[in-house]
């Protein structure tokens, strides 16, 4: 490790302990008191609106002159409404009921001890993200609602817009007397400071990269610190058999076309060979704009599908494209998407019950569906208020996470006096 | 990587790839199926107790010859006695309710959509084990019981012992028609294998240590798996100015000495400056036989406490020794904690009920008691029918782990059609 990567680790070391010290007072305080500090958090970003407009502007200017892409540009960018649009959320997040205190479960032992397991925050949270400055407020908020203490680590893209934002958050949560160390942001200037997040275990409870597969795929490849996050989302509709063609045709058009570029859109079209007339669907895609892979059967239904290759199978393609196998029943799916899913979302669409129930306990994925678009895997459509993303790992939360997600649990055990024979 | 080590690693991918197949296999059987399987596993063991004996007998000489210590000789050791009480424990985690299937919570949407979140396995397990060969039966038993596939890896010097027991299960699982590989037992043979199950992720889906702290630290410096564990139980035990002077006594007691090297044994007592006479404490645990280590306040007390060295806030004693500290109020027990602890288990002693929730709800352990001896943090003692381990980690699972800890969830949505506009 050279000089400065240890000076660097030395940096996270030393924030990551103050957060903990933040984490700490936050476990103390009253649900209220940190639901106010979100609002006074999000009243500072509405009066801070035009410093917040200068610094992104400087951070559109250097990425202006760096050719960034228009996509980039636009994820980038704030205007008024945007500014917000982030104030809202956060006080959207300050409205939400906490999670931290209830009570998961309680029993009385025959000696007399009473055990109840409840809720405690996480601790300290890592956010590792990309070019969207509303990131810093979102995530800040949903940790700290939750009551964690969070270390914010934003692209460089947007350093101005970054600090404005934290600072304003900042001044919030010190207008109701919360540590200014519970909200803090990594200078990006430390070029080491991500690695030196991911390793630093016991300090940061867990890291959520925000942002594409590349960061994803870094963050899991380096990761000591446990890791909340999906690499991809190759998700499946299957229309049964027994699916009912006006379902099965608005279902497909909308969980493909409706937006392709989330990770909840379809990946692969998958039609039961028994299906009566699948020619609609697929023709409903095509005239969408959709490109359409498929093997053999699937190209004798449209002459529009093209030839699929071995890996259209295991592409996410976040695009106008899907790839479309024919498969025998549901069994044929379920093996299908053992092998090539990503344990995301997968979608059955049947009249069948028992083929649906079938599908949803065989379809090993953080979300199974029937008779629903996989756009709907979202933490907000889920009722959950936000979402600080979507989890295809198997431990502690899968598919969408929000603020439970967030916390832990304690046992508590209360009793007058027993010892243990 | 030596060629050696490749082919271990190649052949844990190949264990774990078919424990994963036999986990998919698993998970659609019902939870009877499972519960039948292991009580023929258990009558499968008491049937070849003569065969496991005389394994038990190869390893036991084979230990004599390397001299290995009496309380390792006698961690090996089994007759006939311990193989039943092998069997009936299995049989006791086959009568154990599965968590899986369970509904942990339901919503409706105003869309329709109705979404459950279900239990269901983890997937594959790994344990990593020393010489008792009883775990080969208990974890194996808590995995299958959970729906999970395990990959068992015992001590060399176990390895005559675990085959058998081993050799056993499997035959009970397949009687009732359950793949082999659900229960996998690593050849011992194989030195590699452990550090191959601790970079297998994706494949396993969690390691569990069962061992003494040097299995257990080299576990969490290695892995890339998760790991469900405790390093330490560098446990407290708080006489507030306001205890009760009889179950002070006799909390300090049984917390200290009634079996001084399981995890959940106090270390280090702390009393309040306030507290009225604590010399009945320190005298009742010396003539325990407890050698008592303090600090000048602690000295004043009783002359038989020897001076504490900065190390003893910080040791896991396992042993009849006290670190015993005068501290100011619960305030100074709770900075004590946070500076000493190891996030197991901690008790306060008081009569105070404010007192006692606010220790409960600001010391940061897995398990916080009030007025009851730490030698409680036991799942059996819990309520939860066995144990696979106590864990400090503060993610998925925390305190003491049995079958829910060793299961995930899944979401269901169920619709009757919906897209999302």
């Amino acid at each position: 490790m050279t000089d400065a990567d240890q000076q660097i680790h030395a940096r996270i070391t030393a924030m990551a302990t103050r957060a903990r010290a933040a984490a700490a007072t936050l476990a103390r305080l009253p649900a209220a008191r940190l639901a106010d500090a979100l609002r006074a958090a999000a009243d500072a970003i509405r009066a801070d609106t035009a410093a917040i407009a200068a610094a992104n502007a400087e951070d559109m200017a250097r990425a202006r002159a760096a050719a960034l892409s228009p996509a980039l540009l636009d994820r980038l960018y704030l205007d008024t409404a945007r500014i917000a649009a982030t104030a809202d959320g956060v006080a959207a997040v300050a409205a939400l009921p906490s999670p931290v205190g209830a009570v998961i479960d309680e029993n009385r032992r025959p000696n007399g001890l009473v055990l109840q397991r409840v809720r405690v925050p996480l601790g300290v949270i890592g956010i590792i993200y990309e070019s969207r400055p509303n990131v810093t407020a979102d995530a800040g908020a949903l940790c700290l609602r939750s009551g964690n203490a969070v270390i914010l680590r934003g692209g460089s893209e947007a350093t101005a817009s970054n600090r404005a934002i934290h600072a304003a958050m900042v001044r919030g949560l010190e207008s109701q007397g919360l540590p200014a160390d519970a909200i803090q942001l990594v200078p990006t200037t430390d070029r080491a400071a991500v690695g030196a997040m991911l390793t630093a275990g016991g300090l940061i409870d867990i890291i959520v990269p925000r942002g594409g597969k590349s960061l994803v795929a870094r963050v899991q490849a380096e990761a000591r610190v446990p890791v909340l996050a999906h690499l991809d989302g190759i998700n499946h509709l299957f229309i049964d058999a027994a699916a009912d063609p006006a379902k099965a045709l608005s279902i497909a058009v909308n969980a493909k076309m409706r937006r392709t570029g989330i990770c909840g859109a379809t990946e692969t079209l998958l039609i039961d060979r028994a299906y009566g007339d699948p020619a609609p669907i697929l023709a409903g895609l095509a005239d969408a704009g959709c490109a359409l892979r498929g093997d053999a059967a699937a190209r004798a239904i449209d002459a529009r599908v093209t030839p699929a290759n071995d890996e259209d199978w295991d592409t996410e393609y976040l695009d106008a494209i899907c790839a479309v196998a024919v498969v025998d029943g549901v069994d044929g799916a379920i093996a299908h998407i053992a092998a090539h899913g990503s344990h995301h979302t997968d979608s059955i669409v049947t009249e069948d019950a028992a083929t649906a129930e079938r599908f949803l306990a065989e379809v090993d994925s953080a979300i199974v569906m029937h008779n629903a678009s996989t756009q709907f895997a979202d933490g907000g459509e889920f009722g959950l208020g936000a979402e600080i993303g979507i989890s295809t790992g198997r431990l502690h939360a899968r598919g969408p996470v929000a603020l439970e997600g967030l916390t832990t649990y304690k046992w508590l055990v209360r009793g007058d006096g027993q010892v243990r024979p």
